[in-house]
C-alpha cells in the first residue's frame, strides 16, 4: 500500500507550476496503477475464496451420497455402497486431471468435445484457474454418485469401476462441454451462433449433472433387473427397506448443505456490479437469491411429499420427505439463478408430484431403483429444465447471461418459446448421448457376465462376499464368552458357533 | 479495470496547461468514480460472502440438532424427531418467507412487530440483501428445532406441525424484531429511545434464540407431562437413555462447528476498519475474537462438566460432556461480541454449573426432557444475557454498537448497572411472551387430545406406529433364511415369525 | 466512500490556477489517502474471512477423528473415545490460549520456545489476529487426535488427560515454534541464518502434526502393548475390527472436508498477486493449486491401495481403503504448496506403499495400534518431509518463501540436496524430541499403574465399566416386554434377565 501514499508537501510543488507536469503525471499515474492493481487482487481473491469454498461444499456432497447411500441399502451391502462412493471421488479425481476436464472445458473447440488443458497443461490461464478445475471435479463426481444408487446391491464391482471411470471421464465432460463451456454447441454464453437464439439455460446442472447420472442409472437398473425379492412371485411391489434411517437423514441434510455450494457456487465469481456497479444491488445479490430459490423449491417439495405420502400411504415418512426435498433441489438447479422465489415454490410443489408420478410408474413396470436415483435426477432434473424454459425472468436472464440484446426468456414471463424449445432440445440431447453410450457399454458388461453379482452373492450381502466382511459388528463374541453376568441372557445351540447374531465374518481373521 | 488505465502520454497535456482544466477534472473524477464503485462492490462481496457462508454454517446446525436429538431418543423413535428437524428447516423457510421474516425486520415498523418485506417483496433493498433473509431463516429454524427435543418421544404429529409453525411464523420473529431490527422497543441499535439508555444486548440469541426455543420446550414438556417409565412408582428418576452415543457426538460436533456462523457471523459484515480504518484492528479482529470466547466459553463448560460429573456420578460422561458443551456455547451467545476471552472462561464455567442445577431441579419436580432442552437453552440462555450484563466492556461495546456516547456496559467491568437491567428485561419479558403465547396454545392442543400420543403408541414407538416402521434394519430375514451357515446360531420358536429381533415393521411392504 | 466523490464543478477551479495548489493537494491526498485505507480494509477483510473459514474446517477435522475412532474400535470402547475426541478439543481450547500459543509464535524468541501472547496478551497484533489463534489452535488439537487413536480401547481415562494436556500444550507448540513461528531454528521464513540456507519445508505439518502425533502414538502403544486378543498364541494376527464401518467411512470424508482447509489454508492469507500483483496469477492460484495437489495425493493413495489390497488380501477393502487415502493425505500436507500436480500423484502412489509396508512391519513386530495411526500419520507424515525435499519445484518455493534469492529447492528438480537434508533433519529432530518428552511420561504413568486398564476392563469395555454405558440401545427392553405381537420371537431363559443382547448397562438407571 507504500505507493500510494500522498503528502501534500510534496504534491504541491508539482502542482505549483505547469513545468512539473511530467513528473506530476508519472505521480498520478502510478498512483492508479497501483490501485487498478490492487482492485484486481481484490477481485481475484475475493472470487477464488468464494469459488473454493463452494468447491468445498460440493465435494461434500459426496459424503452426503455416500451416507444416503449407506442408509438406503441393506446393511449387507453398506460397504460396498460407500466404497463406490469414496471411489467415485478418488477415481474421478485423477480421471478428471488426466483428460475429463480438457474433454469439458478445453477451449478453443470444436463445439462437441473440448482438447486442452489435459492434465492441467497450461493452466491456469486467464480464463480459469485452480478453483474452476476442482469445482468441476466435485461436479463430475456427482454424476457417477446418482449412477451407483440405482444399480446398487446387484452390481460387480469390476462393472462399476469400469462405468464409474466411462462415464465420469466420457460421457459427462462431453454434456458439460456442450451446454456450460464457451464453445458447446448449446451454451447461452456462446458468443454467438446461439441454438434457436439462446441455448439451453441449465445454470447448475439438472440437466448436465442429474439427468445424466439419473439416466446413466436407468440404463443400468433396467439392464440388470429387480434385486432377489423386490418383486413378489405376483408381482406385487415388496419395499426392502434401507437399513438406516439415521443415514439417510444425515446424507439428506448434508446434500442439502453442499447444494449452497452446487447452485449459488454455480456463479463462479460474486464480485461484479449489476446495472454499472456502486449500488447496493450485484452478483452477490443474485448469489443470494439463487440460495433462497434452491431453498424454497426443496422444502416445498419437502412438505408437498409430507402430505401427500399421508394421504396415499397412511403415514409420515422422513425417507420420502428427504428424496422430496432432493427432487425439488434437483429441479431447480436449472433456474435457481433466473427465476422468482415464488416461482421456486411452484417448481418444488410439482417436482414433488414428478417424483411421485414415476416412482408409480416405476412400480407398475417393475423398476427396481435402490436410490429412485433415475427417477428423482431423472425425473425431477427434466422437470427442472422445462420448468426454466417457463419461468425465467427477463432481467435475471440478462443479468446473469449479460451481453446479448433481445434474449429469449421464459414462456409463462412472455418471453416466447424459444428458451423452452432450447430447454426441450437438451432433454432430448442428454437422454439420447446417455443412452447411446452408457446402453451399450452395460449390455456389453452383461454379456461378459460382468455386471451382475451371482444370486448367492445378493442374498449373503456383497460385504461378506466381496468386502472382507459385515459393516457393524455390536457384540463381540469374545465379550460374551469373558463377561459371565451377562452369559446366560442366551441360548446358544451351538458352542463351535460363537456369533449369535450373523454379524461375523468368514474374513474376521 | 480498462477506465483505470493512466497513461502519462495522455495526462501530460492535460496538466501542461490550466486551459484544459475541464478534461482534466473529467479525468481524475472518471478514475476516483470508478475506484469509489469498485470498492463498492468488493466490500457488497466480501460481506455477502461472509454472511453467506456463515448461513451455510448456521443451517448446518440442524443437521446438528438433527443428529444430536436421533441419538437422544429410544431406537423406537428416531425417524420421528429427525421428520420434526427436517420440516423445521422446511416449514420454516415457506413460512418465514411468506410472514416471518417481515414481521422480524420489516422496517420501518411500531417496534412491536415488522410489516413489510411479505414474500420478500421489495427486497433486496439498500439494508439488506438475501444473504441476510437466508442467515435470520437459518436462525429462525434453530429455535423450533430446541423445542422439539423437550417434548420428544410423546407428542402427536400434528401437534408438532401446529406449534412449530406457530413458534416459527409467529412467536419468535416478535422477539427478533424487539432486541434485533432497527425499530424494536428493546433494540441495542435503535437510534434514540433506548431501554435503560442501552438496549438489550443479545448479540446472537442467547435469549432471543434459545430461551425462545427452551421457554417453549418447558411449557409444552410440562403440559404433556413424562414419557412412561421415566420416574417409577417410588417416584425416583430413571434414565431413559437415547440409542445412539455417536449420532449425539456427531451431532454435538455439528452444532459447535454451525456455532462459528452463529455467533461470529451475527456481525452480518466483516469489511469495516475500527478507528477509522487502514489499520490491522477492524470488524475481523471482532469476528476472530468473538470465534475465541465462543470456543472458550463451550470448551470450559465441558471441562468443568467433566469433573462435576465425575465427582457427583463417578464415571466419566461423553453424554453429560457434550450437553455442558453445548451450554456453554448457548450462555456465551448474548455477550461473545463484547466480552474478553478470559470472561467466556468465566461465563463457561458457570453455565455448566446453571446447568446441572437446572437438571436438579428437573428431576426434583419430575420434569421430563428428553434432551434437557429447557435447562440447557432455557438456564444457559438467560445466565448468558446476565453474564452480558455483568462483563461487557466498554471498548467493545463500543465497537460493535457504534455511533452512540456513554452507552453503559458490564457492571463488573464499570458500567454500571443499566445494561444489566436491560438484560433482565429481557429475561422477564421473553419468558412472558413465550409463556403467553406458547402456554395456551399447548393446552388448547391438550383439551382437543391433539397434544399427546396414546400410551400404547409411546410404548410401541412412534416410528412403527406412524411413521412406517422402525428406523434401523440390522438383519434381514431372509438372509438368515438362505444362509445356513448362521441357522444354527438361534433358536426360533415359531417359524411362522420370521424376524429375531423384533425389528420387523408391520408396515414393511 | 462518501469521500471519494468526485465532482468536476468542484474540481475545476482547483485546476484553473495554481494558486489552488494546496487545496488540490489536499483534496488529491485525501481522496488517495481514503483509497489506501479502504484497500487496507479490503485486504484485511478478505484474509481473515479466508482464514476463519478455514479454520472452521480444520476444525471439522476434529469430528472426523472423533467418527473415525469410534467406527474403527469395538462398540465397547465408543463412548471412551469420542470423549477423548472432544476433550483434546476442549481442552486444548484452554491449554493452547492459556500458554500452548505463546509457545509456539511468542515472538520475538530464542528460537526454541515462544515467550509472548500468554493468555492472548497484547494480541492482537500487526502480525497476527485472533483468526490466526483460532487456526493454530485447530492444528494443536489434531496432534492430540492422532495420538488417542493409536492406544485406544486400553488405556485409561486420567493417563489420556495427562499426555493429551502434555502434548497439545508443551511437545507440539515447541515443535511448531521450530518450523514455523519466524524465529524457529529450522523455520524457512526465518529472515536469515536458515538451517541449510534453505530451512526445513513442512508447509502444513506433514512432520510437525502428523509424524508428533503419530510417534507419541507410537511410544504409546509399544509401553502398553498390544489390547487382549490382538495376537493369538501362537503370535498371529487377529484383526479386531471396528464396530462401524459407516462411521469410518463418515470420519473419513469429513477428514477430507476438513483437509481443504489444513493444506490451503496454511497460505493464512490469500489477496496477494505475485509477479508485481494485478495479473491473475496470485496467491489465489498456489491455494487453488495445493487443494488440487492435495487432492490428487489423497486419491492416488486411495486407488493404489484399492488394487494393492485387491492383490494381497483377496478383496476390495473400503476401511484400507479409507486409510490409504488419509495416508496419502498426511504425505502431501508437508510438499503440497510447492509441488506440482503431477508430483502429488508419485506423492500419494508412495504413500500408499509406505503404509502398507508400515503394517506388515507392524503385524511382524506385534505392535497394535488400533488405528493404524502411528503408521499412517508417522510414516506417511515422514515420506511426505522426503517427498517435498525430493520434489519441491523452484518458482513455487519462491513463490510461497520469498525474499530469499537462490533458495535451495528439490533434488529431482535441480534445486541440490540442501532442501532434503534441512527435511530430513527435520525428521530425526522430530523423533528424537517427541521420543525424548513423550517416551518417558508414557512410562512415568506406567510406572504409577495409571497407563493401562485393568484386565477386566479391557474386556467389559471401557464404556460400561468407565463411562456410564454402553453407546448403543437399539432395543429396549421395555417395549418387548409390552408389546405381545413381538414377543414369541425369541426365548428367554431367565426372565429376571430382561435384556437380550447383552445392552443393557449396569448403570441404567
Amino acid at each position: 500500500m507504500d505507493s500510494l501514499t500522498c503528502t501534500p508537501s510534496d504534491l504541491v510543488p508539482l502542482l505549483s507550476s505547469s513545468a512539473n507536469a511530467t513528473a506530476l503525471a508519472s505521480f498520478l499515474c502510478t498512483r492508479f496503477s497501483t490501485i487498478s492493481s490492487q482492485l484486481s487482487d481484490a477481485t481475484h481473491a475475493i472470487d477464488n475464496t468464494y469459488l473454493l469454498f463452494s468447491a468445498y461444499l460440493v465435494f461434500a456432497m459426496q459424503l452426503g451420497f455416500a451416507m444416503l447411500c449407506a442408509g438406503s441399502v441393506r446393511a449387507k451391502n453398506t460397504m460396498n455402497i460407500m466404497l463406490t462412493n469414496v471411489l467415485d471421488a478418488a477415481a474421478g479425481a485423477l480421471s478428471y486431471y488426466l483428460f475429463g476436464f480438457a474433454f469439458a472445458f478445453g477451449a478453443p473447440s470444436n463445439g462437441f468435445i473440448g482438447r486442452h488443458f489435459f492434465g492441467l497443461k497450461a493452466y491456469p490461464s486467464p480464463d480459469g484457474d485452480y478453483s474452476f478445475f476442482l469445482y468441476q471435479w466435485a461436479f463430475a463426481i456427482a454424476a457417477a454418485g446418482i449412477t451407483s444408487g440405482s444399480i446398487a446391491e446387484r452390481t460387480q464391482f469390476v462393472a462399476y469401476l469400469i462405468y464409474s471411470s466411462f462415464l465420469t471421464g466420457f460421457v459427462y465432460p462431453v454434456v458439460s462441454h456442450w451446454f456450460w463451456s464457451r464453445d458447446g454447441w448449446a451454451s447461452p454464453i456462446r458468443p454467438n451462433n446461439l441454438l434457436f437464439g439462446s441455448g439451453a439455460i441449465d445454470f447448475a446442472g439438472s440437466g448436465v449433472v442429474h439427468m445424466v447420472g439419473g439416466i446413466a442409472g436407468l440404463w443400468g437398473a433396467l439392464i440388470e433387473g429387480p434385486r432377489i425379492g423386490r418383486f413378489d412371485r405376483a408381482g406385487r411391489s415388496v419395499a426392502l427397506r434401507g437399513h438406516s434411517a439415521s443415514l439417510v437423514v444425515l446424507g439428506t441434510f448434508l446434500l442439502w448443505f453442499g447444494w449452497y455450494g452446487f447452485n449459488p457456487g454455480s456463479f463462479l465469481t460474486i464480485m461484479k456490479g449489476y446495472g454499472g456497479g456502486g449500488g447496493h444491488y450485484g452478483q452477490w445479490s443474485a448469489v443470494g437469491r439463487t440460495a433462497v430459490t434452491t431453498t424454497l423449491a426443496g422444502c416445498t417439495a419437502a412438505l408437498t411429499t409430507l402430505f401427500s405420502k399421508r394421504l396415499l400411504v397412511g403415514h409420515w415418512n422422513v425417507i420420502d420427505v428427504c428424496n422430496g426435498l432432493l427432487g425439488g433441489f434437483a429441479a431447480i438447479t436449472s433456474g435457481c439463478s433466473v427465476v422468482e422465489p415464488w416461482a421456486a415454490i411452484i417448481c418444488g410443489f410439482v417436482a414433488a408430484w414428478v417424483l411421485i408420478g414415476f416412482n408409480m410408474l416405476a412400480a407398475k413396470f417393475k423398476y427396481d431403483d435402490p436410490l429412485e436415483a433415475a427417477q428423482l435426477h431423472g425425473g425431477c432434473g427434466a422437470w427442472g429444465l422445462l420448468f426454466t424454459g417457463l419461468f425465467a425472468t427477463k432481467a435475471y436472464v440478462n443479468e446473469v447471461y449479460p451481453g446479448l440484446s433481445g434474449r429469449p426468456y421464459g414462456m409463462f414471463m412472455g418471453g416466447g418459446g424459444k428458451l423452452l424449445g432450447a430447454q426441450i432440445i437438451q432433454i432430448l440431447v442428454i437422454t439420447g448421448w446417455v443412452t447411446a453410450t452408457m446402453g451399450p457399454l452395460f449390455c456389453v458388461l452383461k454379456k461378459m457376465n460382468l455386471l451382475r453379482i451371482s444370486r448367492e452373492d445378493e442374498t449373503a450381502g456383497m460385504d461378506l462376499t466381496r468386502h472382507g466382511g459385515f459393516a457393524y459388528v455390536y457384540h463381540d463374541e469374545e465379550d460374551i464368552s469373558m463377561r459371565p453376568t451377562f452369559m446366560m441372557t442366551k441360548i446358544e445351540p451351538n458352542n463351535a458357533s460363537p456369533s449369535t447374531d450373523g454379524q461375523r465374518s468368514p474374513s474376521n481373521v
